[in-house]
């Protein structure tokens, strides 16, 4: 039996998913929700079996919904899937999950309670590039994680609501989370506004983990070159995805550096102790599938088996807790924040 | 009549410098000093009519020497610097200038005290790329300044007296000192060290100006592609300049983003109210000449003129003053340091 | 009042025409046709306002219908838009125009004949890109013309009822004819088949003309790489055109040889009477404009204006010609065969 | 005991020759021949150890000189060699081993009449790159050969005696002789002059094999874009070698399309019974020695044993008998030429 979705925002990313979810066959689309009546119209036009509302308690009151996607402004994520949980439905929320850990952490522990899932659309962990590379890392290929340095930066479509780390870094964040696995202990950020006064178009976030390992992102709407290149190096092997590329988004590099026994004859000199390694580089072939086929399905699943999704609430709360201290260490000059 | 010089290294970039003073009329070798005799044997092949010596002090006791050129280990530059000016002789020093701000400090007021030149080898601000970009600066074409973003990255020669960032900032630090033209109020910077304890092999260094003007840089010796890029945006044209391109290392983008007067109709959705500009871009000729041959022309230059050079060694003490607080920095896990 | 159009095939491109036909206020939707039911059922929904129909015969006895689009397989070019003039409509047509000279010449005939425009769709002439070349060309920028060289090579899919030529020719071959504006005098060309006997996979096209410029094609559906790259050399600029680039499409080199007088000093050596010119290179910003609006546009404008189109019928022509040409040099082991 | 070697020539290429053997320990540099006194000079302060002359003769007459090594324009091969082979001396000839077909096969007898070596220096097939190359289509990893296509183009210095082909497509020639080991049956080569009237500036060359396989090659000193890339497509593997690359050269794709069994349904479509396979792309990391070091070593060890070795004169012949024939396809507009 397929579980019926209700869709709230039908803007720039909402048709998306509700393509998915409507070319799915564990799902069925019962309802379709935003505040502007000419966009609900056309969008209706192609999907003329669902059901359409301007009020979302309209869509949350129907008993023979089990399950809503939200995919409006960050703002208003708390609200939405409040109400949704309270009404019983399973929830999937556009990243970043909600705009304040409190809000996080209050939507988890509702859920919770009320035993339904929640999930947030990372859309990239879904990707090939980042399950393969996943993969990669959780079979031991890549050795011991070393760093992992973002960089996406573009001429973008600059936001009034809100600024560059809020847009950009839950892509990264969240792929970080996924692929590294870790908590990050401290984190520091430094930003900069030049077009919108309070809203940074630019901004540095730096990540410590409890030992060497580090990670930092570079976030940019202003950069007259469009890049999105995140290296990931460990003992074994480095990783270089570029998701600019095609279709060779992953390359593998069998490269590296050694430290050797220190014991060694004093009079050689320390260059003999550290030795290099420059082998093969691999581009494997990826899974060309759409993310989001993945996201519906894993939201599907975890609804149908009552599991945790990949992308849980958890998952969330750990991305927002990271745009939060990044957003307080900006504030404060950059300013070490624990976490 | 041309001036005499004497060189203390001949390591690596030694010899780089010997053949254009060698080839500079305005200069004639007089001197090569090391401490390894094979070493000094085999250079002095090359240039027979120079005298060679592994005792730098007969070197500084000859009055018919005029410059004393030290290419040496950072450690000892204060060292070598010091008893060159102090011997009457004038002074160029590789980069980075000293290993603190006191060291050179007492350098710059010992060649002002003794009327002597003293400069520092900031080979990139004389390549063609830098002159270009620091035209394109001065005479308006790229309008206000916004940021300069910087990656220098590698998986290159791991030293191990001095970190990544004594090794590698120097080249981006005088760019960008010589380029934007101010100096920062604070930075912060964080780094890390996997291969061997205590030196870092990778490191972030963000400066903060007094307005919304940042710069940011990336050094890493352990990165399995070789990135040598620099983002400098401006209100008007923004610069790439990636050194790894063979040629065409300066591209100009006629792009941008405007923010427009607000007093706008209050129904206009702010997108409205921003315009990006993309236009055309622009990759203009370069001087092929080698820097080094500017860098030799232009101690000689300051010498005759009594000038000051445009990498003197107030130049010099900017970059190590910025050195010194990015140490400090990534000492105390990022802490802003106020400059 | 707007031109009443009717579509023949709903394939791979049928539906990119009908979509620009849609949105142009110039045309009105009023026939789709295809032999195919179910396709034609699923366009058809999209376009409910359009009749449809499995004979192109009842299309063509309505006599509302102005004008006819014919998007089938190249083999069925000459007996649909052959019907489609006779019933008194306008025509475009897929490129390429016919299967050969004489099918072509009888449909230029006809059109004549019956006063009617009939164009054929040589898509790539109406790109930002091409349009732009064209201008460089034309208004003297580029010099004279010293040759075009291309290359458009792919894992591509392999047809099965026509081979790489025909498949991949017409979009040089109609750009070539655009941008040089000359007929060429002869033609060798040589290909060979790997896969599907009969069928060339890789073909290379030679053209001479009556003076120095030459053109060169390339043709590959089994390449590991995608390149779509087109050299355009002048006696004062030099043009590449590389379709891969997102954006960046057109660069405009100021680079060239030139030969001087040769009363020079007969000990001189040749190389001081040829020199290089390197200056700078420019990416013009292009219109980013679809092509296929154009297409159409130009396509309505020919017939409210009865005047010949960009790409009309002796276009269409001169693309088969070579084409032909290019198949009979094959055949015969890459003859030089006069045009 | 090592091998006495002369060199007649010290122009561009010379010196590298020069000193490859004189780092060798199989060899001793005897004799540096040149007819420009002032070259002669300035390379023998560099290497004060060997005799110079500005008479060959003078050279060829020392009983005590094993080897000569000439570096000279091509139209001087021929001579320089038969004197030296008259004389009893080993010989290694830059590439093009001769100006013509009568000239190389003279050679060779002459050699072989002697039991001297007679070696060319064909750099390239001794490249890390073009070995791994080898290696690969020789362990069947890229299974039956489809087609060679190579690119060698640039902004080139324009020779005044020779034309593209014969400056350029040694190069390549000679990689396909080496890779493909197999003969041409005919040629094809269309060619333009747009510089100095009678030397092609611009040239394409197409050889025909005694199957399907075929090679095309683009050269040209007139091009505002630096392509050195060779296609070479295998029915298991392709590989792209591109020698601009710094480091990753080579490239193998698991990529290809394969046709299957046609007595299939016959309802399938033809589509079906063609498959595409694009697997993983794997770039090998190659010996970074310099080429001309093994080019020396070979020399050396084919006299020592008295065998052939790799680049014989045999293998010189074969490149000669293309140029010569693709020199006279050119001045036949393109006509066939059997071979």
């Amino acid at each position: 039996m397929s579980i019926t979705v209700g869709i709230i925002g039908c803007g720039y990313w909402g048709p998306n998913l509700i393509r998915n979810f409507v070319e799915s066959e564990a799902a069925r689309l019962r309802w379709i929700c935003d505040a502007d009546a000419e966009r609900l119209e056309k969008i209706s036009r192609r999907y003329p079996s669902a059901r359409t509302t301007l009020d979302y308690h309209e869509m949350l009151s129907d008993p023979g919904l089990d399950a809503v996607v939200i995919v409006t402004p960050v703002a208003t994520h708390y609200r939405f899937a409040r109400r949704a949980l309270e009404a019983g439905k399973h929830v999937l929320v556009e990243k970043p999950f909600t705009s304040s850990v409190r809000e996080a952490e209050e939507l988890i522990a509702l859920a919770e309670r009320a035993g339904l899932t929640l999930m947030v659309d990372h859309t990239f962990i879904y990707t090939g590039a980042v399950r393969r590379i996943k993969e990669l890392v959780t079979n031991g290929e890549v050795g011991d994680l070393l760093y992992f340095d973002s960089v996406r930066i573009n001429l973008g479509l600059f936001q009034h609501d809100i600024n560059v780390v809020w847009d950009l870094a839950p892509h990264d964040l969240s792929i970080m989370d996924h692929v590294v696995g870790r908590q990050a202990v401290s984190l520091t950020a430094t930003g900069s506004c030049h077009i919108q006064p309070g809203i940074e178009n630019i901004a540095y976030v730096q990540l410590r983990f409890d030992d060497s390992f580090i990670a930092n992102f570079h976030f940019n709407w202003l950069s007259p070159v469009k890049i999105r290149r995140t290296l990931i190096a460990g003992s074994r092997k480095m990783i270089v995805y570029d998701d600019i590329e095609p279709t060779e988004k992953v390359r593998v590099y069998d490269k590296g550096v050694e430290r050797h026994d220190a014991n060694a004859d004093k009079e050689a000199t320390y260059r003999t102790l550290v030795s290099y390694r420059a082998g093969d580089v691999w581009v494997p072939q990826l899974d060309p599938t759409e993310a989001l086929r993945y996201v519906c399905a894993e939201f599907l699943d975890a609804i149908t088996r009552a599991r945790p999704s990949v992308s849980d609430g958890e998952a969330g709360l750990r991305v927002v807790r990271l745009l939060e201290a990044a957003q307080e260490s900006i504030n404060n000059d950059g300013r070490l924040i624990k976490l």
